[in-house]
């Protein structure tokens, strides 16, 4: 770490894809978690932050997804990779355009894994001074079948944590989308 | 709440005194979590932000702490609550003195009862977009006989919270003590 960076407060923000079938988009609580940081932290002061987007993709179970396992083929696969890039970089473009909007430093990667590992190894690596999580805030009932990764990390990340909940205005018809 | 106040952060600290004996101050934990809003969020802009100090007094379980339970007359119970109301006074003065040099405007106050559930209802009241409160960060061995407040809060509290554990170089002797 230089020693500009160390003169900036940086921000760790873990994004993901909504879940809404047909919306190819960053999801509900990310956004929500961006925007708070936005507007109730960084604020006017724009060079005193840095925002470190990370984006844990969860590999499929059985790694076909939806075309037909048993005749997939090499080229398959590279599709199959190509296009979760695709998503990805989809999803990391529309926060590192707002951050060039509003003239914020930014920085933003990819990983592959179970997102609550990921996040809380990523955090032990990079440093963060403050890790932001949007979450869904759901009840314990829910929770049971979904888990929450901010629960998670706000126990196990070796940094401060703060989780912003969804809005309830915002809260889709089946609260376990996001 | 005015439009002025809605056009800056408003942030709840809530601290405490420290636990060491004969060290009549804050916490090293309160002052950790203070230090870390003013470093690492209110940085240069002191304008965009208010903090809002919550002390909160827990009434001595028996009323009569370290003097005769038996002959305490009502002067007593007078002297009493008069030195409590100076030590909240004193440590509330710290941080507002801080505040003054910063240059950070403030509101600080005082109430009675069990910390983690009048920090959640002066959260419900004041509505701060942002609650920080400092932990000794023990493990899970310790805290099974001294509680948390911010893991009640993280849980309870009706807006974004964010835990600051102490320094591991600035835990005492005893890592229950603050």
């Amino acid at each position: 770490m230089s020693t500009s960076e160390a003169s900036v407060t940086r921000i760790m923000v873990a994004v993901n894809e909504s879940t809404i079938r047909g919306y190819p988009h960053a999801s509900i609580s990310s956004r929500g978690a961006f925007e708070w940081t936005v507007q109730k932290i960084v604020r006017s002061n724009a060079s005193g932050f840095k925002l470190l987007f990370l984006h844990v993709q969860v590999p499929d179970e059985d790694g076909f997804d939806d075309m037909d396992s048993m005749y997939a083929s090499p080229e398959d696969f590279k599709n199959m990779k190509n296009r979760d890039r695709a998503r990805g970089l989809h999803l990391l473009e529309f926060f590192v355009t707002r951050c060039h909007e509003i003239g914020v430093a930014c920085e933003s990667w990819i990983k592959k894994g179970d997102p609550k590992e990921v996040i809380c190894h990523e955090v032990k690596r990079i440093q963060p001074d403050l890790l932001v999580l949007g979450s869904r805030g759901l009840g314990p009932f829910q929770r049971v079948f979904v888990g929450t990764v901010s629960e998670f990390c706000v126990k196990h990340a070796e940094c401060p944590v703060v989780t912003i909940k969804r809005r309830s205005d915002e809260t889709p018809q089946d609260p376990v989308d996001d």
